[in-house]
């Protein structure tokens, strides 16, 4: 059982930063999940930054503890989590670097441990997919996020933090019709933009009109999407309003608050998530408070608060069902 | 027609910074909207720092696109926008630069070309309602602030970031029954001074009961104070709370979210409105996220789709009129 | 009557900082508040820079006016209130520390002066909480917070700015049975915490139970917990959400925001509070807005208020059940 | 004696910022020297931000003790210093400002009392010498800055800050055969502009010259063109390098460092003068190591260092030339 | 003749920033030299931001005059110059970012204009190069930094800011012969790093033997090298110690000095340099000084200043041996 | 043998940060040096944020590589270096805290192991140097910092960042004779201050004096004070100008540069230290070029160059003084 140490023994400020001050270890054996970096911004569109944000959430998530009581459920102790480091990376070339990503997830995804990746910019989540597919097949996908990252190219080139969700769907890797992606905001290239997601087969849900909907509803929506199958939860920290994630590379104005995406992210409970990341922080524009770190550090430990819960009601379903022939 | 270049073209973080990347055009011919600085801080009584605010807007406006999602119009290629640089200031004589600006926008104004001034400390709107006024006559005016910037004088003297609109009472170039301010909050210097507006003839909406109108119960009282003539709308980015303008000179706490301040001002549509103005971005205070000019960038794209709109239904308008002739 | 110098003759970045310009005093004789700091951050578990909390509090707090128009009541003018300077404190000594701290607000308390102390981390109240129960005996106790500040100890000891209401109960200077903490978010240290409030007979409304109470609710069960006895209001800053306080020491995400919280003070109208502080300020990580500190000290300006209409109201009260001997 | 308080007793972040945590006094009697503030920066013609100079010196300024050990002299316990507070200013007037700090510094100067001036921009120069040179007459100038400050004129205006020491020419209240300029670097408007110190009457040592000449040699100069009168000694801290003062209005770059710059500056014992200040400091763009405000409290350090040494001097001289009535 | 508006009619902080208020012009007629930026960080192995590089030279520049005081020559009203925009670049792909880059140089150099580029991460300089020697043939190169950059590959990938002048030596556009590089200092990856430049055929003065070479001593080794033919003058900011360019992107510790930096290059008159560039400005970790801006907007004018030297050298050098037939 | 991944393979910001990329390694077999934590900032007596000294020292270390170019020698490679993590610590106590620090240093130092400590304030200096003696007797000792660290307490108090080498020599842990301090500089509390030195018997050569000493005449003096016994080489960033460490507890002006501070500490070779340490880095105050933090990283990366650089040179001894037996 991998666990961070105590922090009434020692302040949470001392030792090699990590996430939450979990061991870094690179065996898979005896984990559950294994949280990630992937420290990349060669395709971001506006602010790089974000090769550095694996060390911001680290920083931050020396605020994290062990249970999650927004969820109401014990992560560590309950479930054996690592930080298992970071992708390899090469400066300069997105593919080389979207193939290194690959091959690093590869081994977490076909070990049956649970992947939650740091990023980087968005593009890295194409990588993850590509892994994750390779074992469970074609994912369904919770998008959250400002943008829906479904153009076609930029600069006449395939690869950016804009174009990967198309890049995917056409790589068959996730299924448009078990996609799902809200809190778009924020002014677009042209009308014709906001007709992408319907034209490719996918749910998108724009933030004016998520507004309206309880995190109830909303996930009821994004169960009924995704059905059965295995899925994937990506989430670009630039959901939120700016106030909230001034450390992101394409920031948006008029966004959710935290304590909306918190609520939207622990309504997804009961969802077969095979993977998730929290991508798109970048420390040099998040200024000495660590706004953006510290909210990305709790929405991971919110994640693994869904697998926890997940975990405990399997384990719980199974003695539920168990025949009750041990009985008086 | 001037509008911004490709962002799938070039990224948006190439060439000396315009607004949105427009051309900086010194020629009016053309041109629908002119968008342009008044870099003054002269007459801030607490922090300094808004001479940069037209700088810092224009970089934060790399981020703008085209088609403004939140009010459903497409500006640029529906507008002919232009950069037109900055007034010349004079700093440490706030009566002279007052007069430079008045002289810089005039033939803007005399052109029929809808300005959009970015400040600059408040005190700048001043010598822009001299110049719409001496074109269309007296004004309207909506105010959003969380101050009411009518306080007779500053350290024994005219004119200040505090006083301009009891000024512009005073010299006719706005009327007070048609002058609405909302969102008042934050400490005054005595109770008296609640009672000010009203003296003078205005309306005035302080945000906590800004707070329970929805944005179309705004709007409607804003419309029925404004009436058919022509008005000006001035934003002071200090109206919503100082989390989401950490970069402005006089912050107030406990004031509206920049969701509810885009909220707003979306619902205005239908006014006649003859310019506007974003003020008080001080990009000293604004930390390395630039918070405030990104929301004060997204607030002139506002107004730019409040023009859109209005070009669009009058020229709708006047289609829907047009003879039947054609008609079986 | 101390009050602050008129704001409208020299402007208010003029002369050396104390709280809202008030006078830097060391007397206590006609005085009725008293504000004053304790600069120390050896308590605190996570980021250090509290001990630069009053400077940054009596900086931020230029902008503070006179009258209070959210409570919609005289301030300054109305009550006579001072600066008081800073406790002593001993860098690395943090027995001392309190010690000190006590000997310092033991004659404000001692004077019937209410004392408003700005932090400095949170085990500061433990030494203010001393000082008045040894004039006022048991007090009750309103705790605004992210965190409960429960725990038994801390790497082995018993002081830190997690631990010191559980010593106030230990020590008999709050009564259990007349305490409550609203506003608890953010990962513990395990599922027990949640409990330790109930078995040390505290009662605890974390933020997720208060989002849905409204501000005349929660003073209700204020009311109906502290009873007529003398009470102290503690607020530490991280009760927001990060964005609205990133120069804290623990900051949590997903709380409420900086209007929720004055929603919530302005509304304990009534209350009999002989003391209050606002603590975990801390500079360093305030970035250039000074967000966090502008919220501390406006703040504190809603307890000066809230202190002023208690004045007001016994005064009428007074004047009300005063025999009408001298009538017609 | 006015002096600090004993900073092993409290720590020097302790109380409402002063200059080094001096009594804050607005009595002049029993006093050598007064250290005060001119909170102004409406004469910038680049960065603003000076206007909060003074309270980004006082901040630092907690680091300075009591002994001058570049020196060698004992300052406080010798010396009896005061902080005065602030002038009052008036944003967007520079002739109203101009006259009020001029009203503020004339008891001062009346008074015998030194005074030590914190800028502001270097507009304010002027005001003092205005109230000095109504006391002593027309003043010697040692003026230690990478600009002449000689310019007729910005923007058709006679006031700024860089036009003021040509305007105290003009008004007689500075000799130009006894202004000496050192350190003067970086682009200039035009070649003629190296011409208009002698042009004046004014002699000039731009830096490259300086670089070589030892300190003492520097003395000499200043000595020899000083002469026996009253002088006053001004210092624009971008004199240094921007690396050694990135927080200031209009910074150049490769300029002496602050070790050159104390080194000239304790070179100039045995002058007469009769005031000093440090100007151009302005934290907005200091960063948070507050690099620029330390550095000019420590030059303000200095020049009370060459108070002290010269009322050692005068007291141990006429101790020296008393009549050896007791020898043999 | 293209110069910048007048500085004293007009605050420099008026209009889109254009390196030194030059006029943005896109045709290269009646041109002398072409400022251009090269936003660009995919190449950076440490730090990026250098894509922000341009904008942040340009908002520094606004503090660049006319007259190079330090060179001894008029620059603006001598030379034509203009900003000739940026080059477009593709996140991601730094092949194509440099073929594109190398497009954008080729019609100034063509048009015998001379360009000083703003990086960028240094990888863009072998776009320049490879313009250039298209143009004028194999070139010599001045290369003052801290790292040679002629490492063999990064990542397994030939591009990268640490590997250019290697590949421009393959590519037969500079001559190992005429190229000098020095300021080296700083950790290497392996001792054998000492002998790559030897081996490659280039002359190396490491940091630790330059600071003990005056300017002129160094000019002269340099002139040797270059001899007759043209050459380019690359200026990495990381020459400098990280005090005087703390943003950058691979910051050492130990370096020269800015002054020293100044020094050097003003030694380098009389040389034949076709271009320059300024490259590895990151605003991102420059702080709100802009210290490392401000020092590349001062080399850009002092290259500007050794091309003004040149052409004024080489008119008066024509006027020299024209024929003296026009005498009497 | 322990050392870093190759940075040529992985981008140097990948993966957790411990110092240079090290390996994390609890165990002390096949070890020459550790460098390691304490992350402690209670005996602060201005600035706090030390705490997080290791983690920006970590952080910035990236940028170190292989081989020590200033010194001439491969250092990793060449010596098995870890990283060691962090000594526990106890926010408020500091009795408590050095003891802990002790107890983590002892293990070490009994392995014959090299210990590098990463402050946290100087007052850790104390509990190395206790550990260090009980293995190694009275140990030698070369202060480099602004301060002498002597005095007699603090607030009545005997532990803090100004009183450890006092308490040092009072426990018998360092020889006063074989103690040497260099680089004093800056205001004194008094004049007595500096007799200390000589009165406790320590050599003390104030920067001042240190100014026109080569550092071979420095290193010339230190070897002559410490003779062959072991010593202990503590560097407090404070050493050298604030320009060169904002991010520090108590900076002081006009100091040494990072070159000079470099060439001082390489001048050391051929002294047996036996320990090292790099003290006093405050993130907080770093600003986002982390100067100080480079800084240190790479002072540290010379204090493992003297260890590598003397390692050889025994090896070499030993080789050099083997007998010549096996030649012909």
């Amino acid at each position: 059982m991998y666990e961070p140490p105590d922090a009434l023994e020692a302040p949470r400020f001392t030792g090699p930063r990590t996430y939450a001050r979990l061991p870094y270890v690179k065996s898979l054996e005896g984990v559950d999940c294994a949280v990630f970096g992937m420290p990349w911004d060669g395709g971001a569109s506006f602010r790089p930054g974000a090769r550095f944000g694996p060390e911001g959430i680290r920083s931050a998530s020396g605020m994290i503890r062990t249970y999650n009581e927004g969820i109401g459920v014990q992560v560590f102790g309950a479930l054996s989590v690592i930080d298992f480091g970071d992708a390899p990376t090469v400066p300069g070339y997105i593919e080389d670097t979207l193939g290194r990503i690959t091959e690093f997830v590869r081994p977490i995804a076909a070990a049956g441990v649970t992947p939650i990746g740091m990023g980087g910019d968005h593009s890295v989540t194409l990588a993850e997919l590509r892994a994750l597919a390779a074992v469970h097949g074609p994912l369904g996908l919770v998008h959250l996020d400002a943008h829906t990252d479904l153009w076609r190219s930029y600069f006449g080139r395939p690869y950016s933090h804009g174009t990967m969700f198309r890049r995917a769907i056409e790589e068959g890797i996730i299924e448009a019709a078990r996609v799902i992606q809200a809190g778009m905001h924020g002014p677009l290239y042209e009308e014709a933009d906001l007709a992408i997601p319907a034209e490719l087969g996918v749910e998108m849900i724009p933030w004016r009109a998520l507004a309206s909907l309880t995190p109830e509803a909303f996930a009821d929506r994004v169960r009924q999407r995704l059905g059965e199958g295995p899925s994937f939860l990506t989430f670009d920290v630039d959901f939120v309003d700016i106030a909230f994630c001034p450390g992101t590379g394409t920031p948006e104005v008029g966004g959710p608050t935290s304590f909306q995406a918190l609520s939207y992210l622990r309504a997804l409970k009961g969802t077969r998530f095979v993977g998730f990341d929290v991508v798109e922080v970048s420390p040099p524009y998040d200024g000495p408070g660590q706004v953006t770190a510290l909210f990305a550090a709790n929405m991971i430990f919110d994640m693994l608060g869904l697998v926890a819960l997940s975990r405990r009601t399997s384990i719980r379903a199974n003695a539920d069902s168990a025949p009750a022939a041990t009985g008086p």
